[in-house]
């Protein structure tokens, strides 16, 4: 157990004396040391696959702001790279593979990748899980299984995705097979991070929001709910919670709070209140400041933060956080008033 | 009054024998005939600056497909041209204005643009009316006061308008006044548009979605609400049929269906049918296939269109358009099987 265990308490909907906050990509670019060390790294793959060096970037939010959480230094597309589709990433260009699979035959040749291959990152969560030292608990994560499958049918990012779109329209038996080889393979690879140690689970759907709706149930959600039923207990043998995110998927909440995950992520263009109302008290809700918030001053800060604390209605069952990942540009001066005003707010609300 | 009515008659929700379709983007280059006439005019601005041009561009997919509208052919950023900041295309790379306006000096030197500068719209407007010769009605359009507001603080197209967002957070006040320079600007444009000939008029808000709900309902729905409570009747004394389209705003339909719109625009995000129960019988629903369908093949086509209109459970109040522009890569004869789809299936519905 975590001496700060706010966080996997709120995951439950348990009483907490404030509201935990992490922050979706809370070790990245908008710190000075992160660059420093990414720097040492030579390559974000290179510091992707040090476990020393993931430990490190993992802890340095949280020597600088009270965070409720650590989270896993990794990135969602090294699923796809232990495939064998070959990940690199070009300065100012986002990720790219060598290889795509976008049609039958690089379809049909995909297997379940050895998790041998992904070793690094089991040994990251050991190592930070260990640096940590029980202060506060780590949140292990995967892309979802459509989000892994969109970049590998493009090859790398993409404005809208038209070929993962156009291929689950044309080809929703090619696009099945695709999605239940990474469902088999996300399910595993959380099931070994969770074994790693740790504490809770996030899946990471950033592009199910650009789906049909009938599409997103068939192709993003259906695959993210049988990802949840595999899960493993931990070494404890406790179940451990879980949070899905459908970026743009404020539509959907209903069914999402249906499929069994412990928390909903809600990207900043749902209103947290009315999103409570629609889920009732199934699921605990993280979120939801628009990232671009931090880039404003710190009176819009404070002020936008307590608006969303006041919304949510304090604790239980809400960790705040972002809608989306901390843009590189955010000072860090923001990042701290953000913090402090979730745990200064939160007491008072709930006082 | 149109020999073919069907579009009007379902904007008011009044029964039609068939579910009228129009395309989002149906004059484009997915025609080889528009880029003919595109290259005649040398720029897509001498096109749409050019009456007699602009009207052969707006009748081309008429007479390709048995459309029930057709729909101005203009750009959205007409508007902020108008007002000085001197819009450009260039090739790939999309709009772009020589002036932005981002500041507290570029904002509040903004006035409303005078109408003259647009006459080549309404002239445009008035050759299509007289060349349709009552065969179909005719759309005018704008942009939404937000959406223009996004071009005109970024200085052109953006992943994510971030510049916008941020002043719609930290500078409220100025993001209040540019959006009120653009609701008096939006509102006397489509009156103009109406006086000329418009037969229905659709407000574009492709960028509300990216806004937190608080947001979105300040700076882009009531901009929306008060243009359309400005609307003008047309010169036989009649109130024009308006349709608002929020892109990525299907969580707040609800609130869209109380704006004074006589239709919402659905993106292809959202279950048609879910969308029908949400808002009641208050608007009739214009969408939402995916434009991406149409990359697809014959057989998927006609496949998503059917089960579109069923999910829509067919006229009355239904208007088949996609849930977004038309794509170029388009194949015209997949057009034509979407058209021929919702004519034949709807009439099978209705019987």
């Amino acid at each position: 157990m975590s001496h700060n265990d706010t966080f996997l308490r709120a995951l439950r909907r348990e009483k907490t004396g404030y509201t935990p906050v992490w922050l979706m990509r809370q070790a990245g670019r908008y710190l000075p040391e992160y660059n420093k060390t990414r720097a040492v790294a030579g390559s974000f793959m290179k510091l992707a696959m040090s476990p020393a060096l993931a430990t490190e970037v993992t802890l340095q939010p949280l020597e600088r702001f009270p965070l409720d959480a650590a989270i896993l230094f990794s990135d969602i597309l090294t699923i796809p790279d232990a495939m064998g589709l070959e990940l690199s990433f070009t300065p100012g260009e986002g990720p790219h593979f060598a290889h795509k699979t976008n049609d039958e035959t690089s379809i049909r040749a995909l297997s379940l990748p050895d998790m041998n291959r992904l070793r690094y990152v089991f040994d990251a969560v050991a190592s930070i899980k260990k640096a940590l030292n029980q202060r506060v608990p780590l949140i292990g994560f995967s892309g979802s299984p459509f989000t892994l499958a969109c970049y590998m049918i493009e090859g790398g990012s993409s404005d809208g995705f038209p070929n993962a779109r156009r291929l689950a329209y044309a080809r929703p038996d090619l696009m099945t097979h695709l999605i239940n080889i990474n469902t088999d393979a996300v399910a595993a690879y959380l099931n070994e991070q969770i074994a790693a140690g740790a504490d809770a689970v996030m899946i990471f759907d950033t592009w199910g929001g650009l789906l049909s709706s009938a599409a997103y149930h068939s192709f993003s959600l259906d695959a993210m709910k049988e990802v949840l039923r595999r899960l493993q207990p931990n070494a404890a043998g406790e179940k451990v919670p879980t949070i899905i995110f459908t970026k743009g998927g404020g539509q959907w909440l209903e069914d999402m709070a249906r499929s069994g995950a412990h928390a909903l992520g809600l990207d900043w263009t749902t209103d947290i209140a009315q999103a409570r109302q629609r889920v009732g008290h199934q699921v605990a809700l993280q979120g939801n400041l628009d990232p671009l918030i931090l880039l404003t001053d710190e009176k819009t800060v404070v002020r936008e933060t307590e608006a969303i604390l006041r919304a949510a209605g304090g604790a239980p069952g809400h960790i705040f956080n972002l809608g989306h990942g901390i843009v590189p540009q955010t000072p860090p001066e923001h990042v701290a008033a953000l913090v402090e005003t979730v745990h200064r707010v939160s007491r008072e609300i709930l006082n």
